[in-house]
């Protein structure tokens, strides 16, 4: 299943809205377009609703927050809804200020995301749950499958909880994902380009739970393959590699 | 004659005010200094003009545009023009929304572009053509011969328009480059780094047909000899590689 | 000394508030996270305090400096001096432009910096010195050994001044440090990431001339170790190769 909805990604090259932080920008928009999407990133109130409604998806990611951000990304989900453009929220370090925890609240209580993706800090402090954060990682993993059904319910959306295994739920079923490799927690922005590439998933033909652990299949294994490659030698060269792979055939990377 | 003006850029690493957007910002500084020119990004409305005003030129880029970025490249334009600085005018995905739009028509109501870049979709639109385009991307590539005529006629400028055949004009001449290749599509940012080179080349001593038609030679020149790498596996080592050949000599560019 | 200070670095991993430019906080956070520090960006005025107070460390870097920036620079640096959280201030392209001077100004009459890093060009203005400069680059040398002295003693810190050889002073002793290679001067933001590393090993357990003569030296030596490495071709593969090597252990890079 996952290699027919990659596939179709690469079919369709899906416009991807990234309302996301200032330090992945770069990263994202060159994973995604080797991934096969067509990234565009726009954080002008005047025009973010517009492209939204261009788009075949949006992602929102809280990373470097401000204030005329914020208002954007509210911009461009409401917009988005409107036109059934699937939205894609990353609450990236939503526990550790109070402004953050407010910001994803002001987004939540207007935008309706098809999916939201975080690590088990950022998912369990959705539910009232406190996990051991530092900065913009989790410590703790917690019990993920709780946690990915309880903001499921909640939000009444698909979660997706990243760590060593990926959980997913749509609050009734739970599915999981072991394809990764730890080298990915050395690359800054590797988890909010994995939201980037979910929001193309969610463009394909499956059902939420199946486009969901497209993406992180494929990026997982993606990981795996670079992994592997003789010229990596440590995180650099790793990222380059990782690029390399995400640009690959899926069955290339199963091989 | 294009070996000549690059090597002038490599004497005198003219300083190149880059008012850029945030996606492409270190992968322009990286890309400029390996050319050989001196980056110097700052968006500022309180000193964008000085610094425009201490450079050798100025790279407008409306990728990421907000109202503040506007305001700092109106004021950086302007200052450039009163000291015969040069000013480099890319304007993306300006059909996208009417507010890219309106934004170009303020900044080309203020300042004299020494010359205009930008895709076959984008500088249609300039003129009144319509293109096919898909976000920041153009899809149709239309006749760029007259466009890049039109565009140069009616912004008293020169017109760069790129695409597998990358089209030169002055409103009379035209020159077109086919070095290049494919990859640079898979780079986020390719275009926007080729108006930073365009700015330096415009410090050097040809004429803006042969500045203009330097950077864009040099430009393909070095994408197809990142190519050839044997490192070379996907669009992330290519990046790498394309950086590594832009500091190299044409001369070993072309052999 | 440098081999205990980093190695604390990688068992503590510091949790380190970069408020950096837009150009170099993808680089800087990738190199900080491979050196063993744990980044965060957060440039919103409404939890710029909040970050720092939970922070090892925090950069104040001045490289694309805005109005919303600098209130947020000048948050952080207050709430860190209140928690003792050691402050690296980067005063970069201060002499460049009277709003950067005065940026500079305001920052230092609200924040006392643990260490100020910068050029000879930089650090020279901070004293009153006129050195060449292009652009945020420095040209002339100047006596770096006079100048870190009387940047130390002006503003009670550490002051580092890089250069071919990078000299530490605390207004009394002077540290000196020939480890480095000249590839650093073309990847940019080099000098910006040494400021988050450096932050990192304030927060170890040496003098701050040791903390600083720590990170000056181990990443003078990275850098040496990723140019003898046999797939760097120029500076886009030495950046990757650069990043690689500040993951590894200090002996290895020693060898």
């Amino acid at each position: 299943m996952a290699i027919k909805l990659v596939n179709e990604v690469r079919e369709t090259k899906p416009l991807i809205h990234n309302l996301t932080n200032e330090v992945v920008m770069n990263f994202s928009a060159n994973g995604l377009l080797a991934f096969g999407g067509s990234p565009i990133m726009a954080m002008a109130e005047e025009d973010a609703a517009d492209i939204a409604q261009l788009s075949d998806g949006v992602l929102i990611n809280i990373g470097t927050l401000t204030e005329p951000h914020l208002r954007a990304m509210i911009l461009a989900g409401k917009a988005a809804n409107q036109k059934d453009v699937p939205v894609v929220i990353d609450p990236v370090g939503v526990a550790a200020t109070s402004y953050r925890t407010e910001a994803f609240q002001r987004i939540i209580d207007e935008v309706q995301p098809t999916a939201i993706k975080g690590n088990a800090g950022e998912m369990a402090h959705l539910v009232g749950i406190t996990l051991e954060t530092k900065g913009v990682d989790s410590v703790g993993e917690g019990d993920s499958e709780e946690i990915a059904k309880k903001v499921a319910e909640k939000y009444n959306t698909i979660a997706l909880v990243t760590g060593e295994t990926d959980v997913i739920s749509d609050g009734q079923e739970i599915m999981t994902n072991q394809a990764g490799h730890e080298w990915l927690g050395k690359v800054t922005g590797s988890g909010c380009l994995l939201g980037s590439i979910l929001a193309a998933c969610l463009s394909t033909s499956g059902t939420r739970l199946e486009q969901t652990m497209a993406a992180a299949r494929f990026y997982g294994l993606a990981a795996e393959r670079a992994s592997r490659h003789t010229t990596v030698n440590g995180p650099g060269t790793f990222a380059a590699c990782f690029i390399d792979a995400l640009a690959m055939d899926i069955t290339k990377l199963e091989g």
